[in-house]
């Protein structure tokens, strides 16, 4: 089904986008803001179901690349991404029919709707990463067969770095990440030009959709002062992210961050506000594991995200900060993100953590 | 004069590029074997002037760039600049009508050659530095109107990344030396590209062909048991280069030398033979200025070249060490590269150096 996002959507998209970020992949509330200008100038945008794009349409994805703690500090002028997207177009000599998010959580749910709102394009309801992960490789579309580059990396100086690294989507993330650093250490970017075809068989499917829906639900229990995780376990249930756990309850005791080799890294720690139980994060842009008194309760890709104890509002890793009351809770991914190839892409192992995966649904019991 | 470069002219270039490279540049030896053995594959080079370019010609300079130290140990694979060119050929819609040096000392002297001899394509004998210089927006050609970009950087596993910043050739610099970095530290590029209007108008002429000379009149020299700087002070006169001045004469008393930022960075002491006087240098790959008893005899253009005091053989920064017997020469660079303009791009000031530019015929007498 083809349909309007409105301004009036954004935001809740952004509360949405923000939990499926589980902490990272940029504040969305500077790309709604940014897809406000865009619709005021040049109206809403049309969202495609992926299963209504066509098999040869030309789809190239967009978005912005960086550590969150810089993004939050160094804003986009706005005409970035078109420029990567443009780049791109005449780098492969072909025009996009529709541009897509590589990433549904953080400031990338908004990119794409900057670009199609700005180059009049429709974007598709999919994505590659079902929620943020830090690295440009680690997208179902390179996991199922699709080369990231040519990619465009374009600063907010009019620059461009086109990059071709034929299949090996490791190194385009490295040379990537190096310009990215260069260009202040976030830049927009262009990539995985893929058809439709393509879409439909390594993307991620309704996962804007999902990010309006988890956005709308945590608002409307607030304004009819409903628990927000019911409200939450509720949306979820009938998706493919269909697992809820509470992790924990408590407050933040000790946050240890930095913003190095271009990523914003780092552990949090808390402990429940009886003060018996502890509860151990570590994150690279995103949190990448919970363990609450030394057994690992979440792993990636399943999702863990941090939420306001009282409103349900999600909390992004840059805004942690010492005696936050927070709710905890890991979600499971769809099953596409949970495949042996998949997880040899974004699993555990792939950011230095020993502990195997094990779905979320597994290691918490259902309440 | 169009002329054929032949495998046994290789040696006396690599000698004379390594005294044009004031210390930097990378080893011209390592680019001499690659240059030999592109010609026992593929046939001598032609060489053209510069007068006799058409002016509607289209020329592609290539190199290589990244920290001489580096360099001497990350050979080539040998088919990255040729990559360079082709992919810069195809961004920018039109082949090649020959390729030229940028910097005609050290090793990009010989790289262009391996191009031409592998593409079938003529070198131009001329350049853009007269001498080598560590950034890649040090070039008449800039400073004289063209810009360095689009350009390409090629690395060692087929990778490509096409930099494009419009006008601004330091940026293209900080880009593409992000990208040399982080392909291992050193990588092979194709910039300039320009008409041969541009070439006439722009390059510093026949620098090849006094590479050439220079590194044959000192291999002459030792033949002939003559002293191999009066040698030198002949076959410069007659050229843009037209001074000579010895500026020191004795040994290496200590070098402190980094590889940091993707350049050799480093400062060297020397002391005469008699114990009573002290050379101190400070380099950027290159040899950037020489002060003698606290006096500055030489500065950045100008060229300053550690040569073996018995052979006059030319000693590079990276191979500089303890107790090496050496005379220290300063040697004029051409009027285009003392212009205000020229200096404002490669002058004492675009290094951190708080003295003025001072000609080296003025600094130091006639003996």
């Amino acid at each position: 089904m083809t349909w309007q996002l409105r301004p009036e959507d954004l935001p809740d998209l952004a509360r949405g986008a923000a939990l499926l970020g589980t902490g990272g992949g940029g504040d969305p509330h500077i790309g709604r803001l940014m897809v406000e200008a865009a619709m005021r100038e040049y109206g809403p945008v049309t969202v495609l179901d992926p299963d209504e794009v066509a098999d040869d349409a030309f789809v190239v994805p967009t978005a912005m690349m960086g550590a969150p703690t810089v993004m939050v500090e160094k804003i986009p002028r706005g005409d970035e991404a078109v420029r990567a997207l443009r780049t791109l177009e005449t780098h492969l000599g072909r025009r996009a029919d529709a541009t897509m998010p590589i990433e549904c959580g953080g400031i990338n749910s908004m990119i794409p709707l900057v670009v199609a709102a700005t180059a009049g394009l429709p974007v598709v309801d999919a994505d590659g990463m079902g929620r943020a992960f830090p690295e440009l490789q680690m997208e179902t579309f390179g996991v199922y067969g699709v080369p990231g580059s040519p990619m465009v990396v374009s600063g907010d100086h009019g620059e461009t770095v086109t990059i071709d690294t034929g299949p090996d989507n490791e190194r385009m993330e490295w040379l990537a990440r190096g310009a990215a650093i260069r260009m202040g250490g976030a830049a927009l970017i262009a990539e995985y030009a893929m058809s439709g075809a393509d879409v439909k068989r390594t993307a991620i499917p309704r996962t804007l959709s999902l990010g309006l829906a988890v956005g709308r639900a945590l608002r409307e229990a607030r304004e009819q002062l409903r628990d927000p995780i019911s409200a939450l376990t509720e949306v979820l249930a009938p998706t493919l992210y269909s697992h809820l756990r509470v992790l924990f309850a408590g407050k933040v005791a000790d946050v240890e961050r930095r913003t190095v080799d271009g990523f914003a890294r780092g552990k949090a720690r808390f402990v429940s506000f009886d003060g018996t139980s502890t509860l151990r994060t570590e994150f690279q842009n995103e949190t990448l594991v919970a363990e609450v008194d030394g057994v690992v309760r979440c792993i990636v890709p399943d999702l863990i995200c941090v939420l306001e104890a009282e409103s349900g509002e999600p909390i992004t890793t840059e805004t942690l900060r010492y005696g936050q009351r927070v709710v905890v809770i890991g979600i499971s991914t769809p099953e596409i993100m949970r495949t042996p190839e998949a997880l040899a892409v974004f699993g555990p192992s792939c950011f230095g953590l020993t502990e195997e995966f094990r779905p979320v649904e597994d290691a918490v019991p259902v309440p």
